[in-house]
């Protein structure tokens, strides 16, 4: 249901789906490999049906967090019998391969930068597809087509604390939504912009949007992979937006800051204060035991 | 699919619905501010995304736990803009409003009074609605009845261990079932009420059971919220049925409370010993870690 | 959906139904009183609506899983009143029984035999239905009936942390995917015998894998609770498949564990040495929780 189903004679778009495919998984599994550190390659020592079924969360973690927010069957995707094979393919190479090769192979630079290049193309189509999916169910639901375009476009990220947890691992402290990464956070503002084009409020043709959004997202993240930076293309126009809309982060109210400074640091202080109630209590925790050593 | 379709050209009701939830959407995000503390307030500053996210489980919550109850899409309701749009501009005044006005004004108590009262009308409203609804799905469902009006009556409060782990806060101890409020007690009992009702077990109109109902429960909170009471005003009355039904909470079996006394205190320690097992350990290293200061 | 519907008329199916599912209740709550321990007790006690929803969640936890994978309703299974309300009265029995005889009279071995046999002809059943319908919805879904059947199979295990959470109790380090039982492991390698079957790649009928997978099963876990053993009787076999396909547990690569094995060895520490990173975290804390005292 909502798929666009392939029957097993045409067998061409689906191999060209395949291949597209193949790269975001290389990409997504050695992200996996290379974020869960020696604990992912010791959990597929330990326990591979776990590791399969996180490997499976992360390549196809959009399609079911998408699913499960549409009402459908969140393993719908699973029939793709393909695709699944191919994603256990690359998750065995990747954790299973003598002297490591795959892994190595993956991992050397220049390989990198086009997969992760690929992998760009591919969550800007799969954005633009989940937001036309949506709006085929509910015509003027913008905030639901926003909501799948960017669970489309983020995939696992939006649900680490679930991916963690099967992995025996727990960090409530975080999550995705309160600290984005970049390609979550162009996911949500991909998701915008892609809604208000098919909303028509955006004097652009998709094809334009797909193509720009994909140039840049693609050599945003080329240059992230290669320059190592961690930091985001959205810092500038992110810090004066949240400054205009939702008030100087420091303060409770923009328009008083200058002549009220010192009250307002004070009101701020006394608001940590208040607020960290318990993130305190776990700190003080921590840093007690630590000082217990 | 199982709500009740709206076209454009009928806006009268949909006005009167807007309405009303206006009165529910001001308190339940005025609760958010409230007892998220000032911990609330920096979320809305370090994270409007997922402040914005909290305010939309807290206003639509019981819709989507009924959604994902039923099977259906659980934001199924973000279709309906006008509501989104409504509790966005809440939401966007209690936390980014200059000098905090907004928030002022509803927490005045005459105000905030009105309001919780007609939060309960709006509650009941709810609670009968998703019987009936649950109804319509299930004709001999009874739990299913009592389960469905239950969550459309407590809303978020049902999945508050979710909606903390949003915010980055994590209290497994504790759940809303295992130590339940006034609201969701009293929702649990409307609930199975309206399903006896439904069923034709209670000789009432069901017109009659709502306005009843309705004046118990805003009678209820209102006194509540002005006497800033916790205490539950079910207690006698469950103390006698939890008592009948399953026993003295301080025994094993009542027949014999009376010369086993000393026996059962007994029985209860050494119970209560083994049982705190886990507890024990979670306790003990806070006690530990608060000495080691 | 997918549930084979009975009418009233023809109550005899049912009452089978009813009668070989009694067994299994009987089983199921026994083993939520006997592993929550006290705690379970005394959670029957304080909470009674918790202990109730686990004890349904143990009870109808495979149906709801299913559901859930499926897309359908979790609550569905609930429709079957009588089902429900069979399940309450052995959970009321097992926990507000006078004496506790009831318990007593479960728990007495010859007794907890035959239900421990039976339990498991419900359990192979289960996963033969759950591949049967998940095949009927995904014609060629291998994984997807391979996990209905395993999720069948298994059922409250795979969800073990949410029925933890429900119950106030969080051990996030382990889970059943992880640290595989006899019966989880026993339902994933039934539900992908029976997939094969499904799919004519195993040359045996349908009535005879049943027959010889229920005699296995039955004579494993009757064995197993008469000597409390917790071997799983599948270790060699695992362990030669594992080595062939994943490798040595204790190196990267078997061809050369040989004569590098003091390189493995090391190479093998500093893995686990990374991996705990956050593991260690964690124990450390305790440990130093421990010495403070």
């Amino acid at each position: 249901m909502g798929k666009f189903s392939f029957d097993c004679l045409s067998a061409a778009p689906f191999l060209q789906t395949a291949g597209s495919n193949f790269n975001a998984l290389y990409i997504t599994i050695c992200r996996l490999r290379k974020y869960g550190g020696a604990g992912a390659v010791s959990l597929s020592r330990r326990s591979p049906v776990a590791s399969w079924l996180c490997a499976m969360l992360y390549c196809f973690g959009s399609y079911i967090l998408a699913d499960v927010l549409l009402g459908d069957s969140p393993i719908d995707y699973f029939s793709n019998n393909a695709n699944v094979l191919l994603a256990s393919a690359v998750w065995y190479l990747m954790f299973y391969c003598p002297l490591n090769l795959f892994y190595k192979c993956v991992s050397f630079l220049p390989v990198k930068l086009i997969f992760v290049g690929m992998k760009e193309v591919v969550r800007v189509r799969k954005i633009a597809i989940g937001i036309h999916h949506a709006h085929h169910h509910y015509h003027h639901g913008w905030v639901i087509m926003v909501l799948i375009g960017w669970v489309k476009g983020s995939g696992v990220a939006l649900m680490s604390n679930v991916e963690q947890l099967l992995r025996g691992v727990w960090k409530p402290e975080t999550n995705e939504i309160l600290q984005m990464s970049f390609p979550t956070k162009a996911s949500l503002y991909g998701a915008i912009l892609f809604t208000l084009q098919q909303s028509h409020w955006l004097p652009i043709s998709k094809a334009n949007l797909i193509f720009f959004f994909t140039l840049f997202m693609a050599t945003c993240k080329i240059i992230m992979t290669a320059t190592h930076s961690h930091g985001s293309p959205f810092a500038p126009l992110e810090s004066f937006t949240s400054n205009f809309l939702f008030g100087n982060p420091n303060g409770d109210h923009d328009d008083h800051s200058d002549h009220h400074h010192h009250h307002d640091d004070h009101h701020d202080a006394s608001h940590s204060g208040a607020k960290s109630k318990e993130d305190l209590n776990e700190g003080t925790r921590k840093r007690k035991v630590k000082k217990a050593e």
